[in-house]
């Protein structure tokens, strides 16, 4: 079934509009390429509010916020609701400062999202306003392990009922559920980790994929992950032939991206549904 | 004559003044590095007309505009134009917002610009306040073809004639244009748009070489729009040795642009005047 | 003894906040990853004071500096004293600007750092409010060679005697020195000038050494300078092993430094103390 959701993509180039940190904004815009998306940034107000009309998603990303750009997260996400366009939360950071934390919650309550991205301690953030966040890294007390998956997949669940979107908890082990099933995803590599922005990535994927498929924002969602897992994977295979180093490896992840097709993706996808 | 043109970007490392988006900002200094010249990035009012003094050349890009950038880019506008530097415009996804459509007629009005450069979705909104942008492409109905290409160069030696700056009409084929003189350029490779920021850089190199040849702007234009296309072509022939995805053909198209030599534009350029 | 510098970052994994430009926030990011730190940006003022409470070190870099951003160095700036934090600052342009020259004066006189990362144009700026910066460049007349290198060794440590940071005036020749002892440190290799972002990659790295080696910011600033040419010397081998070009190389540059380890650093570094 996941073939057919990245078939979608390839076949609808979904336009993406992001509201991201300048970071990591670049390799947003070029996975979005590779995954069959494409890219547009907008984040003044005056702009942005009009352009999320003529896109297909939303990614709201608050890894370098300002007063500024929160209202326009605020304003366009509204309109993107109003739409009835996917809107995809990534709190990075949330719980690492009141400003992270604050506006994760003014976003919870005024726009509905479709889908929200984090580590473990973000989402615990979003979830109980506590969670340890170091930085934009999960806690490592916080980590989903097979010892503490069954309390994590209730966790997710119960966020999703109360939030109404998807949950997708990455890290080690990567969770999506929503209030009724959950998928427990096994791809990736822990090189990513050692990747700038690869959470930012990923939250980009799954809007396109959402907006691809429109009636299944749980399966997009779950093939999203899996397929950028996997591309982590293929990335890793590479780079050991080549004998190369982070940097590298960001160059082989987005490649690997580009080149992914639904055969691929079928065979390498290790998710298993509960 | 295109090689003497590269020789003299080579000799007089222009230093080129950018106020650029932020998605693609750091592919634009490394191309200007890489082309010869050399990039400096300011946007604050203070800083930037000052810093505009002490450069040979201009960007203007609208890619993330906000208020504070739109100011600043109309004032260094003017005060570039009072040193006689050349100045490009990038009117990037102009027609996709009325900000950004509203910003290039503003700018257009009161900054005399050199070149102008778009896709040719852009450049009908700059020359008529139509043209149906999608996002930052072109859209698809809008494209240059052999059917309408007479069409299409009367149309860009008309638009050069009313604003006095060279046009550039990226796409399949480029159309360099003043209003008297065109070039036809069939250099460059579909991959290209696969990669964010393509346009960006080509505006940046564009700066550099009309900096560097002051006298012959037209000329300038054309041989950057025909050596940024040939290492698009020349990225790919590596791209397919190393069976490498859009994230390496990025990087190989900087690097080729680093490596670009008078005879190999020589060789390669595929250009026809008319 | 700076192999053990080197293994004191890879065991403490600092935190480094980052205020900087937006042209090389990723390649400094990325940067702070491959050396065995961890980067987090933040520069809104309600932000960024909190966030650098959770960190180890804080960078300040004027690169793209405006008023907004300016209020948060300072801010920030006065927090990592308080905390005792490490504070780099990178004086990107200084001279070149007057509001790049003032900020940088403005800095100085509220911040205590401990270390200033910059070209001898900009170090000069900072010490005489003198120096002819050319963009962000050196200029060629302020070369650092073997015929003034004594008289600019006196130079830095006058003006660490005078600031209490340690000076790291970087270039062909780098010097790196506090009040009392200089090094002197012969890596790195021609090509570093051909990537944008190198002296704020290096600036990051210097910060993340000192953080993980707090009681001599000396010696961390000078395996950090030795370390970071190393790398752009192993990048360069493999550069021509493989035929690339400058986007290549800034790939090489960070895989170098995700790969450095004290045995390779022990065996590379060209450092002699006077």
């Amino acid at each position: 079934m996941f073939d057919s959701i990245l078939k979608n993509v390839h076949e609808k180039t979904p336009l993406v509009h992001c509201i991201t940190n300048y970071v990591t904004v670049n390799d947003v815009a070029n996975i979005l390429l590779a995954c069959g998306g494409s890219p547009i940034m907008a984040d003044d107000e005056r702009d942005a509010v009009e352009i999320t009309g003529i896109c297909n998603a939303l990614v709201i990303n608050i890894g370098t916020l300002n007063e500024r750009t929160i209202a326009t997260m605020l304003k366009t996400g509204k309109r993107a609701n109003e739409l009835s366009h996917p809107v995809v939360l990534d709190p990075v950071g949330a719980g690492a400062s009141k400003l992270r934390t604050d506006t994760t919650f003014k976003l919870l309550e005024e726009v509905r999202f479709s889908v929200i991205r984090g580590n473990i301690s973000e989402i615990k953030t979003v979830s109980r306003g506590s969670g340890t966040t170091k930085g934009v890294d999960a806690d490592v007390s916080d980590a989903v392990t097979d010892e503490n998956l069954d309390e994590t997949i209730s966790f997710a669940k119960d966020l999703s009922l109360r939030t109404g979107a998807v949950i997708a908890i990455t890290g080690a082990i990567d969770i999506v559920a929503d209030s009724n099933k959950v998928y427990v995803i096994r791809n990736g590599h822990p090189m990513m980790s050692k990747v700038s922005g690869t959470g930012c990535m990923l939250a980009a994927v799954i809007a396109a994929y959402c907006a691809a498929n429109p009636d299944n924002h749980l399966d997009a969602t779950a093939a999203a992950v899996s397929a950028f897992g996997l591309c982590g994977e293929l990335a890793y295979d590479r780079l050991v032939r080549n004998d190369g180093g982070t940097s590298s490896y960001r160059t082989y992840l987005i490649d690997a991206m580009s080149k992914l097709d639904a055969e691929t993706l079928k065979g390498g996808a290790k998710i298993e549904s509960r």
